[in-house]
Order: C-alpha cells, then sequence, then structure tokens
C-alpha cells in the first residue's frame, strides 16, 4: 500500500461534468477519509501512456504504489478492501455489499447506460428501438423501487455498492427519469446530501473549470 | 462455506440456450473442481422466493451454505476466492483479475448487450441509433484487440475475468462481430476449447433440453 493518486481527464465539455467517473472514486475516498492526490491526463490527445493504464482510453485510474487499477467498480472494491467502513467485515455483510456492487454496474447501468446515450444524443422520439430500451430502463427501476423503499442502504450500512448504485441513478434523474419511482428518488436525495458526496462533486466540478 | 447449489430457470426458449449466464457460473465451477448440484426455479412464473434470491426476477443465483448471491460477476468473484485456480493470489495478479472482471462486465457488456438487443429485435437497419450503438461496440473492440494480441489470458493465468470476457464475447460472435478482430476471436476460440466450457454449455443444454 503506498500513497493514492487518482488520474482523470484534464478537461471534459460542459455536458458530463458532475457525472465523470472519476467522481465515484472521489466519494469513495472522501467517505474512507483515505489521503490522496488528483493528477489529470489530455482529454483531447491520448498517449500510449494513457492506454497503458485504462486499455479504453477511459478515466479514471487510480495508483496505490506500485499497483494501477482502471475501471470504478474495480477500484471501488479496492478502496473498500482498503477502508474501515465501506466494505462489511462479516461474510454475510460483505456479500451483500458486493452483489449489489455488481448490480449496480450490470443490472442498472446496463440498462440506463443506453437510456442516456438515447436521451444524449436525441433519440427518444417513438420508434422499436427506443421502446426497447426505455422499457428495459423501466423494468429494473420497478425492481429496484421495492427494494429501496424497504431499506436506508443497500447492504445495511452505507456501502461501495450505495456510491456506485447512487452514481448510476443520478445520470437517470438528470433527464428526469426517476419521476415514477419515489424510493429510488429519496434514495439517490439521502446519498448525495452526504457531506462527502458534495466535497467530491464540488473537487470535480473545479478540477474541470481549472483547466477552461 | 457450505454445499453449493446453483439455481437456474427450469427452461428458457430455444434462443438464448447455450447463452444463459448459469453457464459462466458452471463454467467456473467445473474449472475449479468444486462439487454442485443444480435446481431449477419457474421461467414463466416468477415467485416471491424467486426475487428474495435475485431481485430483479432473472437466473441465475447461487447458494452456499447460509449465503445467497445473485450477480453473475458476484457469484464468480466468490467463487475465485474459495477456489485455489481461478483468481491469483499475489496483490499484482489479483488487482489484475479484478479490473478486467469489471472490466468485461462494464466496459465491454455494457457495448455488446444493447448491440445484441438490437440484433435481436431486428433493428440492425441505417438508423442513428443503430449506428451509434454500432460504433460503440466496435470502438469497445477495437481496444480488446491489441490486448488479446499480446496476451493469452487477461491476467497472466486463466482466471474469472477469463470466463466473464469470453461468455460476453461469445454472444457477438454469434452474430458475427467479431469478423473483424482475429485476436478476440482466437481468444474467444482457445478459451471455448477448454473441457470445462464444453461441460457447462452440454450441461446446460441438457438441462433446458430436459424440460421441453
Amino acid at each position: 500500500m503506498g500513497d493514492l493518486i487518482l488520474t482523470t481527464f484534464d478537461w471534459v465539455p460542459e455536458m458530463p461534468r458532475g457525472y465523470v467517473r472519476d467522481l465515484r472514486v472521489r466519494w469513495a475516498l472522501e467517505e474512507a477519509g483515505l489521503p490522496y492526490r488528483v493528477e489529470s491526463t489530455p482529454f483531447r490527445d491520448r498517449k500510449a501512456v494513457h492506454f497503458a493504464h485504462q486499455p479504453f482510453g477511459q478515466a479514471p485510474w487510480l495508483t496505490d504504489g506500485d499497483l494501477s487499477i482502471f475501471e470504478s467498480g474495480a477500484i471501488l472494491l479496492h478502496l473498500g478492501e482498503r477502508s474501515d467502513t465501506l466494505l462489511p467485515g462479516d461474510p454475510r455483510g460483505r456479500s451483500e455489499a458486493l452483489e449489489w456492487l455488481f448490480a449496480a454496474l450490470n443490472s442498472v447501468e446496463m440498462a440506463s447506460l443506453p437510456w442516456s446515450l438515447f436521451q444524449f444524443s436525441g433519440n427518444t422520439g417513438d420508434s422499436p428501438a427506443w421502446n426497447l430500451f426505455d422499457g428495459f430502463l423501466k423494468a429494473r427501476l420497478a425492481h429496484m423501487e421495492p427494494v429501496l423503499a424497504g431499506r436506508e442502504w443497500l447492504a445495511g450500512t452505507f456501502s461501495i455498492a450505495d456510491i456506485l448504485m447512487v452514481d448510476v441513478l443520478r445520470l437517470v434523474d438528470r433527464f428526469d427519469g426517476l419521476a415514477d419511482y419515489p424510493a429510488c428518488d429519496a434514495y439517490v436525495a439521502r446519498a448525495t446530501a452526504r457531506p462527502a458526496f458534495a466535497k467530491a462533486h464540488a473537487d470535480q466540478m473545479a478540477h474541470f473549470a481549472r483547466a477552461d
């Protein structure tokens, strides 16, 4: 274990600001109270060194001493294992947090990201493809609704699973997609009211604003 | 740790047979040489007990003694930690396997699953939405190609990351989507030539055939 360095883009357009995935990592680091620093990699001209750390040319990645980790899910799992507070230590709690961490990415974001791409690209007019993907997301939210109506956090206490699930649902909320799902909406509101989220969000906005 | 029980649907239509996600779990169990048994849950009439194990009403889930785990990624992580062979034990190898496990699900399947939904629903005619999602998948495959041209397996030795990545790429290959990516294609071929894959695939086909 060594110094934690989070690398993200030096700049991004206005649209994704506040939603770039380094936010998930900043949020987890702030919740855990782990010291870290932030470095930048060019957004416009992505070099070989960038692909060596992140094979898809995306951001962020995290270095921890001589480990370099990409994928926000893998980074949050690593931070959960390093912290005392973000991943339950008992086998049942740990297992619940991990299944919900994967559910955030592979069941909910799997439906919400295509839906968001339709939104961003302005392809939400009546068409078989849009109706298919809109229905796909709504089915997943309909299953999340009773889960979130019955508990404050996904795995008993606030964990890395909540950071990922909330960050996924935030992007749905941006396009008013949670209006019919009050428990999902309230969950996003109570999670984003945490001081660590506010700090992470403000820091991301300031980071990209500095490059304008 | 207790008896391992894999629960999947009692029956599915012809189209998804050979591709239902219990295959990922069967494959890992066969590779690890862990004893297990398979139980069924109704496909057509999904009861409350199903949603208690799998909140989205999907399959599979795995029980290990008094733990019940859903999400194929979480199940494979659990099996990787139980086996001696499917998840490297050294910090660097483990970290590499985990980042590629998440990459399979959240970078590659994130693009391939929407692409497959366009394929399954016959919406691959020239349209802005299809072109967007076809381009999304091709960009991800273009980044996987040099990675797989340079190594036999993603994390040095065969691991749970390969099981997930190969199972994701198999569905692309079903619709001829790997024709321009020979390293991806060869990777799928050498992984699916493993006896554990053949056993898992044959067992899934036989399981659903018994219900016809």
